[in-house]
């Protein structure tokens, strides 16, 4: 089993948790990231030909929001059929191609692992464990995973 | 003036206050760094040939603590010179090539900054604040700035 039932629970309720404010926690995790590796901000094109600030930037803002919801979607695909493979309007296919054509390596995929836990783990103290920490890591391993063998 | 008398006195006093515990703030760097970038830790030699735990390889600490002290240095020769010197033993020419031959680039130094200002904001809560976040930054990027001329 690569992920167990409660695994999934704890991403899905964590992840209805955020939800709501999901434009927040999309922000966040680019703040954060941007904050460890200022330099990633001009991997993105939409970033590079924007004078928008980050957090008028609707498209950065929906970059992010794809990461919150693609680990959540892999957690529910992973316990259903044990292995990642997103819909068509977002294919694993497709985005190996956009990664590997923007120039993403391994500690871009590191970097982004720890900018989301720490994202969560400040926008959700009050879920926040070790447990949770797992149960998301897990899905993003199994989703990066997936993506880098289109690559 | 690339450095202010006052950020280099906040970098001296703050190391003094960290020198005592050195080898924990050494140790405590790169377990951000490698939870930050798993995958660093075969970058280095001395971990990728060795089966001592992290926290009891010395040689890990001693690089570890060469951040501390050579960003440390850095303040004083910039207040000094206006400019990044080390002494002989470790030449900025010595670490441009050892890090140019590790394949250390831009996002690395970007990802030990951020876990450089990490480790000193969790160790020195009671000290810490921007201007002090400030100096260290101000330290490190002419620091680096110097090491990537040599490499």
């Amino acid at each position: 089993m690569v992920i167990t039932a409660r695994q999934e629970a704890l991403v899905v309720s964590s992840w209805n948790e955020m939800k709501d404010d999901a434009p927040t926690f999309a922000l966040n995790l680019y703040l954060k990231l941007f904050e460890i590796i200022p330099s990633a901000a001009k991997r993105f094109s939409f970033l590079r030909d924007s004078n928008v600030p980050l957090e008028k930037n609707a498209k950065l803002k929906a970059h992010a929001m794809g990461v919150f919801v693609m680990t959540c979607e892999a957690a529910t695909q992973l316990r259903k059929t044990g292995r990642v493979n997103m819909g068509a309007n977002t294919s694993v296919q497709h985005l190996g191609a956009v990664h590997f054509k923007a120039g993403i390596g391994d500690v871009h995929f590191e970097i982004l692992k720890f900018a989301l836990l720490e994202t969560i783990k400040e926008g959700l103290p009050y879920m926040w464990s070790e447990e949770l920490k797992d149960a998301w890591s897990n899905s993003y391993d199994h989703l990066v995973a997936a993506i880098k063998a289109e690559m």
